[in-house]
């Protein structure tokens, strides 16, 4: 169980990744820049990490070796393998994992009501930390590198990022009992949960304020929330219009529809991660555009919960930043962002009756560089030299995945989870060759399904 | 590369089944068979396979022996293994491994014209053999013993089953040309097909007649087809209701929908497999339930080429008999019935928001027994004594699947098709602790690629 970042040369390997304006503008990668796509993909390339990050990504072996000057490097065989960015799971609830498979078929109210906050009422940091190390396992698995968490006891979520790893932007509830007997944002708790878990992070960990959605605090509260993620320079993870009478309840209490009264309160003027948006009317997408808002689209969540169909092919008109997220196991039941892209594809495509639309490109640049970008992680989710040394290795030597044709379909609609062999963070193989680095995967399980068994 | 069947003792194994009347009737199994999941969940059970049948199950480790009388049996060590029914397939075009993930993001029309078709003119038989083992080779990794197929070439087809060991309800064309130029139904072709693959399978391959769908022949060719169906007494595999221009082209041409018109060309009277049924209103319905037609829903699919939403949980209330399908990997892009059971369920829950429809337990029954009375095999699809040893042995022991909570929630939400460990079809390992047995899977993804590279 180290955290040391591994020199390695990709031999011969073939990269797929979203493109950037960079890459656009470097000429030796023209040639394998597809503008329709808006992907680069390479055959045969040569990929060289070192120290965390990429370094040379090009077709010329001696150039790649030249790159480590003369460190150590350990080779990479790229055959029958595929090399793209880890992807970033935007929203959830790890610990959650808790719950998995023992909360389906129920309605929202049911299961939120009967189900989830009598097993929630026996939560304590310990149970949070072994729920969050066995979805940061899984997350790991499924070839999933960052993750933004909303739960209880976030503290035990963020030393479980820290001990595996992982990228993690987590929120900080911040708010305590005033003297008037009302919930109050404590600035000094804001404060000291950003310095504990940024500082010394090298980049792994952000922070977020909790803003749970509009139907769940007072007026006051939200003022009180935005002043203070703009006096901490925080990113706000928020629940936005995940039903339909979510929306309903705020246009009888406020007058207007969440994303406008969230607006009103002054929280969409910073970094937002909102979850769900499945009920969005024109105006609603121009102003989440507009406020420069991720959007994190949960379709297993969503589907699973009969929540609604979110219209992704009209945010991506409207401008909007989108990208995936799992929400909680409870509700999902898995970490599992191949399965997210894959769905995303399908809904958008359903929906519109349009076969045409969020082609495959499109769907990992969502899963890939969108969700890194509003996660907070710069430099990462594309593959390019200078970019953070986060990929994962895809065996595409299975029958599933063959004839490969197309690299992004096949990413996109022909991977399954069990085809990723291994991964890296930052330099950090999490998994290699189908086995954890960093986590300890007997005894994670084990300690989960132990506090599981605590819940009742 | 043997097909021979295997004595094998499972020992302490958690075991999952869709229930049938015969189970509710047996004693010794009352207390595991849970009424409201219409589902048999037995752990640490004993599972006794001898002979190509299933001879025992239950908790007593001596009967489980006893049940061999003294014939040798090996012992599978059923640790953190979950032990349920192989999967049937119950709609598709196997071949089309070929034109996997070559075909994306197009709409049907553009999709078949400009892409399917001038593909389909290069095939020959070997294409055919070569695409349809690959296939089979990916649906024994996914768990899945018996599918449909509905293509050209079905002697190449039926030849890989035969091979693979594989399940197969194989589509004859059974048409030729006649003296006057026109399509006629052929009683020797059909009878000769029908023979040649029937006989001496052992029960593994059925045939049916391919009637394409409503839009394809003239009336005539409608009526030849039900009398050919009738007299060789086949299963019948046709497209139904895909989509909402199917349904208008019918009405404008005959006056009324797609069902109501096969059924007066008397097409609805034998053993029909109906492929998609998107787009149905009442009288469809009730007409489906009433000529006991056996739905093949593709969730996938139809969603991927902007079908509709076919309304399953509407399907189950009027009693219709309801399984699934991957279609061709052309427009899947891969035969992984995890995928189709589960999009099953969160299509079912999205379109009527109501999360408690299409339970857990009724999504396993789909997928293993309707799917298997619906192809035409007895006594499969279930785990009792006297029925085929067709089951599949998946891994729990994963990040994904723990805690394991409800083991059908575990299996429809949580597992994945990677989780899949060994499956045996009628006695004999298809895929034996991640290896298959009856194909040479390097070979046959190298011919199968070489095929597909000859087909532009």
């Amino acid at each position: 169980m180290t955290l040391s970042k591994t020199n390695v040369l990709f031999d011969k390997i073939l990269l797929v990744t979203a493109a950037t304006d960079e890459i656009r503008e470097v000429p030796e990668y023209a040639a394998y820049y597809d503008t329709g796509k808006n992907l680069l993909i390479m055959k045969d390339a040569y990929v060289s990490v070192r120290d965390g990050l990429i370094i040379y990504i090009g077709l010329d072996r001696v150039s790649a070796e030249a790159a480590f000057a003369g460190d150590n490097f350990e080779i990479y065989n790229g055959k029958n393998k595929l090399v793209w960015p880890t992807m970033a799971n935007t929203h959830g609830h790890i610990p959650m994992t808790l719950m998995r498979n023992q909360t389906d078929d129920h309605n929202l109210h049911d299961w939120l009501f009967n189900v989830i906050f009598p097993m929630e009422a026996h939560l304590t940091p310990e149970h949070v930390y072994h729920g969050s190390m066995l979805g940061m396992a899984e997350m790991i698995r499924h070839g999933t590198g960052a993750a933004a968490d909303m739960y209880y006891f976030s503290d035990s979520v963020a030393q479980a990022a820290r001990q595996s790893g992982f990228r993690l932007n987590v929120c900080c509830d911040g708010k305590l009992e005033g003297s008037d007997g009302k919930s109050h944002v404590s600035d000094n708790e804001l404060a000291s949960f950003k310095e504990r878990w940024e500082g010394g992070s090298e980049g792994l960990i952000r922070t977020s304020l909790l803003v749970h959605s509009i139907y769940l605090y007072e007026p006051y509260l939200y003022e009180e929330l935005a002043a203070a993620a703009r006096k901490h320079d925080m990113y706000v993870q928020v629940h936005i219009s995940e039903t339909s009478k979510e929306v309903e309840d705020c246009l009888a209490k406020y007058g207007k529809r969440p994303p406008q009264q969230l607006d009103k309160f002054g929280l969409l003027d910073g970094h937002v991660i909102a979850a769900h948006c499945v009920h969005l009317d024109d105006d609603d997408r121009a102003l989440l555009a507009a406020r420069k808002v991720t959007v994190a689209h949960n379709p297993a969540s969503n589907f699973k919960l009969g929540s609604g169909f979110a219209d992704i092919a009209a945010m991506v008109q409207a401008g909007i930043h989108v990208s995936l997220g799992t929400d909680g196991a409870a509700s999902n039941n898995n970490l599992d962002l191949y399965q997210e892209m894959r769905l995303a594809g399908y809904l958008a495509k359903g929906l519109t009756g349009d076969a045409s639309v969020l082609p495959a490109g499109q769907l990992i640049q969502m899963a890939t560089l969108n969700g890194m970008r509003g996660l907070g992680f710069d430099r990462v989710g594309c593959l390019l030299p200078g970019w953070k040394a986060d990929l994962q290795i895809v065996d595409i030597d299975h029958p599933a995945m063959q004839p490969l044709g197309d690299p992004e379909a096949a990413l996109v609609y022909s991977c399954s989870s069990g085809n990723v062999e291994s991964m890296m963070v930052d330099g950090v193989w999490l998994m290699y060759k189908n086995d954890l680095k960093t986590i300890d995967e007997e005894k994670t399980i084990a300690e989960a399904v132990s506090y599981s068994n605590k819940l009742s």
